[in-house]
């Protein structure tokens, strides 16, 4: 949200993962690169609520440091995160990223968007435009 | 906003969109593919309050059907969207699309997106996952 470390997710109560994040009020956000691309759509056609998702998808759980929630080794990135709020009206969660841990020995660094239908995309190249944006960007960014 | 055709932005009153879009309560989200860089960083750090960016940036208004807000030709796809509720306490802009348009005919069809740091990553490869997700994919998607 903006450039504040908070994060807005869309999930309601058919998912399991909103009746956890209601009653832990913790969770993690994991980023996964392209080589998890069938780990990731599994662990999405499943649900916690009957699944142990790391051993189903041969993932490993590393304990953190903030909350109870594993991170996951294989990703790329990890995000502990506090839910601070939920606007209840349109499902929405609002979560405050309080520790956040990069994998940089990894050699794959390609993400992946879900496009909504079963499709993804991975990152392609990067462009660089810093210079133009150097006025809009906070300090430190 | 999960399989509907809601969006939940975020702004706040540091911004002129956030003023047009509580005033005016519609908007028209334009995207635009990666031979218009120059144009979406350009578009990102001038604002509206002073300038006609349709007119610095060389873009075309076209009039949309709903909203009075244009839509911008040059983009591959615009929707037609109205505010239905902002929330305040998080700074979040929750719109309904109610048209969207989509220009089949250009070649180009890579999106951007912004990093927050200055740079952007564009679209790569499509990777197919139909089969995996059917179950968990709304009727006609």
């Amino acid at each position: 949200m903006d450039f504040s470390p908070k994060f807005a997710i869309t999930t309601g109560p058919w998912n399991y993962s909103y009746t956890a994040l209601r009653e832990s009020r913790e969770c993690v956000i994991a980023i996964p690169t392209v080589d998890l691309i069938n780990q990731v759509v599994g662990v999405g056609t499943c649900s916690g609520a009957d699944t142990d998702k790391f051993e189903k998808f041969g993932l490993t759980p590393i304990k953190g440091q903030h909350v109870m929630s594993p991170l996951i080794k294989e990703c790329l990135a990890n995000i502990e995160c506090k839910v601070i709020d939920i606007v209840k009206k349109h499902n929405i969660v609002i979560l405050e990223g309080i520790a956040a841990y990069y994998d940089s020995s990894r050699k794959e660094k390609r993400t992946i968007h879900a496009i909504g239908d079963g499709t993804f995309v991975v990152d392609g190249r990067k462009l660089d435009r810093r210079k133009m944006m150097q006025s809009k960007l906070p300090d430190g960014v």
